[in-house]
């Protein structure tokens, strides 16, 4: 049965990708070995890394003074090695509260100088964007969470910001062209857009760093990572070359606008269904829905049929749909890599089980 | 034409490994998925870490009281987060000096306590392993590096020591059996013995940790990863499950014991040949060998003729025999994927290289 993978993350990845990823498990590029058993420091890795790199500039369009790095410990890992390099002990970060990852960058920040919370829609259960906020001047960096993929979220403006921008992309990363010139550093966990997970990308403009005085474990430092382009020790060889592949896949089926595109058709082809389906309503402000990650759940009248439409929707072969417990119903995520046909057999599922039910 | 590969890491995996890990790439046990595309919270992941666990501690023989947790960042991370974790500020750590990777460990390890160096072979370039030394009894630990990956010697017999040992076991982890219990602490990067590169392997006793006062970000503390059962953030999914794999095969191919019988007869295949041939040279003291990283050179008066060799070997389908620069010469790794026949192959370029030039 063909599978339909609404996954959260680790999340759906382009079929020919997932071909060639394989292959390269079994024999890379007719070499007669893995490349699972290939150096790192020979010229095959070297070739991929390089390329991954230069990929990822090229698709952002990244200006001059932008590196990007390779690093692990998925964005969790970040959220206190950002303040352990730009924010020294006594300076203030401002940061935006939207959701349950936002706010665990929060709470690691704190062990590393005065966090700033903006605002917050914790008390609403994050079910919208906060828009009314002032950014102290002061501040080092105002970081942002573009998407969340809990709530189903996402900043569809980024906020206007008197002090660099610090941003986890991790669940919206390269769907959508952006300015990155506002952007001091920008972090993503490959295990959405770009890759299986094992690799966490970091991009960061380069006078951001140097500036504390706290003692820095080399592998704690980004300018180690600079220095010897991700490098200074064993990287995740496999995940770091899955990821290239979706950036070549990215390239060449239209880039960053195409992505958008095609996120903005799956999402309004759902959340279409989802309010005009009686059985269905959405869990966020609609100007705030995600196109990444869409929440609904029954409407009130009909919460007691929700196993019933999850067994359906398995039978049916759509995988990961369950939502969040902190939402509880559905959670369709619709990366890149998501057929508009796995939307739209979802969406007849729903319109058929609102005929027979409704 | 068939490769041996010698690589010192990442290195070779067993065949059937690769196959199945291909296989798991393309679709993953007939689910219409590949596992690079599924969640870590799914019942296939959860099967696998908590099978790659059980297995470690199996294998090993570990005592109650001990956690297997799986981590990123390689050995190069744990040179900081040990102390970080283990050493408070004003504490003293003992470690011993055997090469470029325990050079490391010592310089990470002096931003959290008092690092005693209680012995170095650095001015002999490293060559042999010092025996002589004596551990304070107030260290918190004693830090050793059971196998020097680089100047391929290896610590034969685990030193006695009056605290527990902790010990970097990348690169001769699994190799052979060893009793756990002198050790508070084993750390190893999977890309020798046990997987591809991406994911890190600790083994902790529990009562080695929550002894300091530093704060501690969520994903540096030990506890969180056992807490959690490494799965409080998105794990290295596929590095982990090609781990188990080799797991599985370690214990169908007869265990620890027959992993080290068959490192010793490789061993001694290729060392008898190193010490007969007069063409070539062993670079460390005899005593002190490693069964995993033979590191040898041209004697003295064929020198002129290494490039040659090498050519030789490229040319036959040898692969990763370079030795690292701060030796030079060759380095044969021979993890315990390598066959036999790999090793006997070398030995035979070497004999018949010696029948042409000697």
């Amino acid at each position: 049965m063909k599978k339909h993978n609404f996954s959260a993350g680790p999340a759906i990845l382009p079929a020919p990708v997932i071909k060639e990823a394989a292959r390269a498990v079994a024999n890379y590029g007719g070499s007669g070995l893995s490349l699972l058993e290939m150096s790192h420091r020979g010229p095959e890795f070297t070739a991929i890394i390089e390329e991954a790199t230069a990929l990822m500039k090229e698709i952002i369009g990244l200006p001059e003074g932008y590196q990007v790095i390779w690093l692990t410990g998925g964005a969790s890992t970040q959220f206190y090695q950002v303040p352990f390099n730009l924010l020294d002990n006594g300076e203030t970060a401002a940061y935006l509260d939207t959701g349950t990852w936002a706010n665990k960058a929060i709470k690691e920040a704190k062990g590393f100088g005065n966090i700033e919370v903006v605002a917050s829609s914790k008390e609403q259960n994050y079910t919208f964007i906060p828009k009314k906020f002032s950014v102290p001047k002061h501040a080092k960096y105002f970081h942002i969470t573009s998407n969340n993929t809990i709530f189903g979220t996402q900043l569809h403006k980024f906020p206007k910001s008197p002090v660099p921008l610090v941003c986890d992309m991790s669940s919206d990363f390269l769907s959508r062209p952006f300015n990155p010139e506002p952007f001091g550093l920008i972090y993503a966990g490959a295990q959405k857009n770009l890759g299986p997970a094992g690799t966490t990308v970091v991009i960061v403009r380069e006078d951001m760093l140097g500036k504390v005085n706290r003692y820095m474990p080399t592998m704690l430092d980004y300018r180690t990572f600079i220095k010897e382009q991700s490098l200074y020790n064993t990287p995740p060889v496999y995940p770091i070359y899955v990821s290239m592949l979706t950036l070549r896949w990215i390239k060449k089926t239209g880039g960053l606008k195409a992505m958008h595109r095609r996120a903005k058709a799956r999402a309004a082809l759902l959340y279409n269904e989802v309010d005009q389906n009686p059985l269905f309503r959405g869990t966020t402000a609609k100007e705030d829905r995600s196109t990444m990650n869409a929440c609904f759940v029954m409407s009130d009248k009909y919460t007691a049929l929700e196993d019933e439409f999850m067994k359906l929707c398995k039978e049916n072969g759509i995988v990961g749909l369950k939502g969040h417990r902190s939402v509880g119903g559905f959670r369709a995520s619709m990366y890149n890599a998501l057929p508009k046909a796995s939307v739209a057999f979802l969406v007849e599922l729903m319109q058929d089980f609102a005929k027979r039910k409704g």
